[in-house]
């Protein structure tokens, strides 16, 4: 490495891209991580969670002690290459006109790679750097996300390592490299409704309590009030019935049973528990006897720590010459964990392959992302 | 038979049930008929309808051809006995403690013998009736009934056949024999709709189209207005969603279509057709890309006739000492297609035991059934 050159991330995405490490299989890629941390100081932790001959592999690791402490988040695993369609191995790590291809490129070990790249760079010119520095590496975000993220953060809870702010390196800018900075996530969660009523015959319903109209007049009290109206940071919530089934094939029989299914998206002015009264509520407005069953992804949060937030901003301005658009758009990620304990917010590349055939990441992207890594930990730990 | 005592029905319904006429089979059951029909005068045709291998047996009988053409309906099909319980054959017309036992002996051959007791004891008092007498027997009544009642009337109809009245003998009595006589009957109709909507994932609905949450306002329309609030001689019609089924089993998907069954029961301010321009209305006013599709067991009838159904009543109230409630209630029969070409009423025993296992009729209400029968003929033809 010439002195004053940056370092590359580039050949520790290929190391990384070249460990198997498909859900929840560590693959080494754990190992590849340690491998670097060591040597620039880090203690290393290795935390196995979960049932003894499946458990899945996870990484703390940990530079100084002192506040305040900067924690980068991120996941080794890969969801599966596909068994077809890849013109090389989804474990090649092949550069080919100026792209870094491999499952993981995007999402997220090119993002992994540019952070210890620019960690190192920015090691070099602060070799005694106020505060501290984590990473909190799983390998179990692709899968269940049971024996991960959620797990280290109870230990590092337990063990005092809880850190002042967390950054997850999640491929977020939506057309080019720091346009975005994810400052929340919306909530979500799944509503099982079963339905009781009587069966009968459709020529005496006097006689019968058809479960279907109550049903039917339950969930156009659901479908017709808005959730909220949005908020300063979040589009609307949503309610999708996404499942109704009776399952009667005598048209001239009332059934006694009526089933739904529905999926909510709901942002910072609700919790899933509020949600769930208001469902409660409106069976109970109908006089339905049924069993509600919740089951809850994640809930919704909204970093509101100015001053982490405002040290991000003026990092991507400084590193790309953006100013990110702040979002709390898409789908659920580690940090609906991270919450629970710091503010957080989501900072990675484009990744417009991820998850795809022949995933990808420019060269140019990841290079970049390193010097913008750089620039965060300049900015947070000045 | 002694000259001045009134024939028994007993015998005559003996033989039918000795038939073993399981709907669509014949078994016997119009020959014992013609048979006891041709003495009388009664001219006699076999009608066979349906597919060459499978044909239905009907028969039409009449007596005389003048004016007023009095027409008694029935039919000698049977429901299938069903494998057990039955405490003799279902087909052994055996007379236990007053009761006579077989599959037919309320619906309707024990109403069938009746009739033609009751006829020949008013032949015999009026050798020369004013008007005709006929018979309209079907061997499909309990099945599907396409090659039954329906289509001998088109055949009286392209043969000059149509009574000027009708009475259908199925046991229409509630409690006491004679308390009701039947004088219209609700329509029943199946609608099925599937509504079509645009796949998606339940966190981006606006790009998707939910068909359940435009089906659920549909319903809630269809369901929430009563289709009226009854009339004169009709309770309200009824309408019943009997099924509403996605079949999506990933809580995270809106589905690309829905479907929902609907059965109506509907009175004479309605026809089949105005209450599936309804359903059309509704699915328009929701702007549903649907297919509905519909089935008519049969329109709604009411007979308005007042010298038919007041000599009826004159009738029952002379041979039962009864003042016949007028009813329109319970299911479908066949007196649903009589009803398009003249005035039909139905009037019959109590048939308590009707479908079921040791089904039986009391030999002293069959006799008064005859008498009843007998009063009919007198005040009709008199
Ligand atoms: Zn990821
Ligand atoms: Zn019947």
């Amino acid at each position: 490495m010439i002195d004053n050159a940056p370092a590359d991330p580039i050949p520790i995405a290929q190391a990384l891209i070249r460990c198997p490490s498909v859900t929840p299989v560590e693959g080494g890629a754990l190992t590849v991580l340690e491998d670097l941390l060591r040597p620039m100081g880090f203690t290393c932790t290795r935390l196995r969670f979960g049932p003894p001959d499946a458990a899945v592999e996870n990484l703390f690791a940990r530079l100084g002690d002192g506040p305040p402490h900067f924690c980068y988040a991120g996941h080794t695993d890969v969801v599966p290459p596909g068994e077809r369609g890849w013109d090389d191995s989804p474990f090649s790590g092949l550069v080919r006109n100026g792209l870094l291809y491999g499952r993981g490129a995007c999402d997220m070990k090119g993002g992994i790679a540019a952070f210890l790249a620019g960690l190192a760079d920015f090691l070099r010119a602060n070799p005694h750097p106020r505060g501290s520095i984590s990473l909190l590496i799983t390998g179990d975000e692709e899968g269940p996300s049971i024996d991960g993220t959620a797990k280290v953060l109870e230990w590092m809870q337990a063990n005092g390592q809880i850190p002042d702010m967390a950054l997850v390196g999640e491929p977020t800018s939506k057309v080019t490299l720091g346009d975005t900075l994810k400052i929340g996530r919306r909530g979500s969660m799944t509503a099982r409704i079963t339905l009781h009523g009587t069966q009968g015959h459709s020529a005496y319903p006097q006689k019968a309590d058809n479960p279907i109209h109550r049903l039917i007049r339950v969930l156009h009290r659901l479908t017709t009030e808005p959730l909220d109206a949005g908020s300063e940071w979040f589009e609307p919530s949503t309610l999708q019935v996404t499942g109704f089934d009776v399952g009667n094939a005598a048209s001239n029989v009332i059934p006694g049973e009526a089933r739904a299914m529905i999926s909510i998206r709901f942002n910072d002015l609700h919790t899933s528990a509020d949600i769930a009264a208001r469902i409660q509520a409106a069976l109970d407005a109908e006089d339905a006897r049924a069993d509600l069953a919740i089951s809850v992804s994640g809930e919704s949060f909204l970093t509101r720590n100015d001053a982490f937030v405002e040290g991000l901003q003026r990092a991507i301005h400084r590193a790309t010459g953006r100013d990110a658009r702040l979002d709390t758009g898409g789908g659920t990620s580690d940090a609906r964990f991270i919450a629970d304990y710091c503010p957080v917010a989501e900072l990675g590349a484009v990744g417009a392959t991820m998850h795809q055939v022949n995933e990808h990441a420019p060269v140019a992207e990841l290079r970049d992302l390193a010097s913008l890594y750089r620039a965060v930990l300049e900015e947070l730990l000045p």
